[in-house]
């Protein structure tokens, strides 16, 4: 086993590799600028290091971790484009820098190279990866339907918004893990524990997020502090929130969140501090506890040493300790 | 083996089992609205008969035939939305019946159930379809972007113009048959003769679309006479007639399809004119005799049985003799 730094590094190589001059230029030189815009390989590392833990060499999963991120950066060009968003890690869109078609256009093309980096390994391995792979990207799209269905929904239940987060963030978590397993030869039990795991603790990565944007600290959180409160995003702090408010608190909130004031760091305040007051903000740190615990609980059932639990179990309190 | 009518029904039955209310409702309805809008259903129809041409049962290739359907539809909802297209079969587009955002996300599921069609098959066949699909995919992809290119190239060339075509259009009716070689087990030699069949049958197919585009019985014809022209769509009788002119007649060729002029029958009667007069018609129907000869002769080599060949070019020949 590497540290993460090693997983990185590794990716970051095999992906140069991946990087072509193809022909049509304006098809391909989108797709190559997204995935060099780099980004904390989050979900490619994961598949590595699963790979690892399940006895085989990182080198095998490498495809496969490929196959995740090209995904993952297929998902942000069609979402940017969905949420008319200008800016990716700091530098523009796809469809900003040229246009929607392209952001269309490249964007299918990558989930198909998506699908082909599963071609290197034999047919059985070939399926359980392009299935695992078909079914993830298939409820990511249903999160993501969700997640718009949400912006016109008065009433967004609690159960709802955890199944969008789950589908539209944490199960890519869940496969990137169970594919390293998968490359690995894992046995179906374990391959299905490491994607609870990895699962369990996407929904809590997630969660974890909706805290941050309004709790976190602006010099290290990465992104603009409040600003879901801002867009009116239904986050789970929001609706924690309206299950805990009585009818006048409620129709506060609700009034709040359907607003574009001007003085932004005033609506900010008072949100922040319903959030509060109203228990949203103790309880989604419980949630994120409970997520985290599931995850950790699974980890328990997994075959494999103590050693590779502990370092599982470090990668996981790692990303969850991020400073607020 | 049975007639055209007999497939089409048995795909249609298979397609309609295929049709099922998934949530979110605002991702899959208009997946079942597109599918459901009809058409000819020739690609799939294609698969299914090829199956039974190398021996197999119909039956076998039911997914893969529907596997080619979503795929197509996939690529209709998204080109509908980079052409700004209303109508697709007389109907709204998806785009303009929903929103651009349904259209991209309900377009990306398809082609994700289109891999998953294939999972009913076992490894080896899976893999295979897969592999075949993603390539056809990805061109079809680069075909669609080179046509997006030449609209704003001034120098089309005949070659690149060919590829476009080969790419967008035909690649597609060869893996559609290719399937239903794999389905069957037949030979890789086999599997790769019928591609070809069906490639530059596909070829021949969309050089006489252009020509009926122009030249065709306005009656019969299905879309609008003298869409290309009205369009200035650089098709193979136009870049033809460039090839064909002198200094002169060149010049007064892209200047009139530079235009938009109100009265559009003078256009398009005008270019018609230079079409037959500069030899450009007369070439494009060569170029649709040649592939479909190129494609009869790719027939002659594979094993199967006389009446079998027949029966394909009696097919061929139905397609190619559309009334003008």
């Amino acid at each position: 086993m590497q540290n993460v730094q090693f997983y990185q590094d590794a990716f970051t190589l095999h992906l140069e590799g991946f990087i072509k001059d193809r022909e049509p230029v304006s098809l391909y030189s989108p797709i190559n600028y997204i995935l060099q815009l780099g980004g904390k390989r989050l979900r490619p590392v994961l598949t590595l290091m699963t790979a690892e833990i399940f006895n085989s060499d990182y080198n095998k999963a490498l495809d496969a971790a490929l196959s995740i991120e090209v995904f993952h950066n297929f998902s942000l060009v069609h979402d940017d484009i969905m949420d008319d968003a200008p800016l990716r890690r700091g530098n523009q869109t796809v469809h900003e820098k040229w246009n929607i078609n392209t952001g269309i256009l490249s964007g299918d093309a990558m989930l198909i190279m998506a699908y082909q980096l599963f071609e290197y390994y034999e047919p059985k391995t070939f399926q359980a990866l392009a299935k695992l792979f078909s079914k993830t990207a298939l409820e990511v799209c249903e999160g993501q339907q969700y997640d718009v269905d949400f912006e016109t929904c008065s009433d967004v239940a609690i159960a709802d918004y955890l199944k969008m987060i789950e589908y539209k963030t944490a199960v890519l978590v869940g496969a990137a893990m169970k594919m390293g397993a998968i490359v690995a030869n894992a046995s179906v039990e374990d391959q299905d524990s490491i994607y609870e795991f990895g699962k369990n603790l996407g929904i809590a990565f997630q969660l974890q997020d909706d805290y941050l944007d309004v709790f976190g600290n602006p010099k290290t959180f990465g992104k603009q502090v409040g600003g879901d409160i801002i867009e009116n995003k239904k986050t789970y702090l929001y609706l924690k929130a309206l299950e805990f408010s009585n009818e006048t608190d409620k129709l506060q909130l609700t009034q709040l969140f359907s607003s574009n004031p001007e003085d932004l760091s005033t609506k900010i305040n008072t949100i922040k501090q319903i959030f509060v007051s109203s228990g949203s903000a103790e309880a989604t740190k419980e949630a994120i506890q409970e997520y985290t615990h599931k995850a950790f609980g699974v980890l328990k059932t997994i075959n494999i040493s103590e050693d590779k639990k502990a370092l599982l179990q470090a990668f996981g309190n790692n990303l969850m300790n991020r400073s607020v």
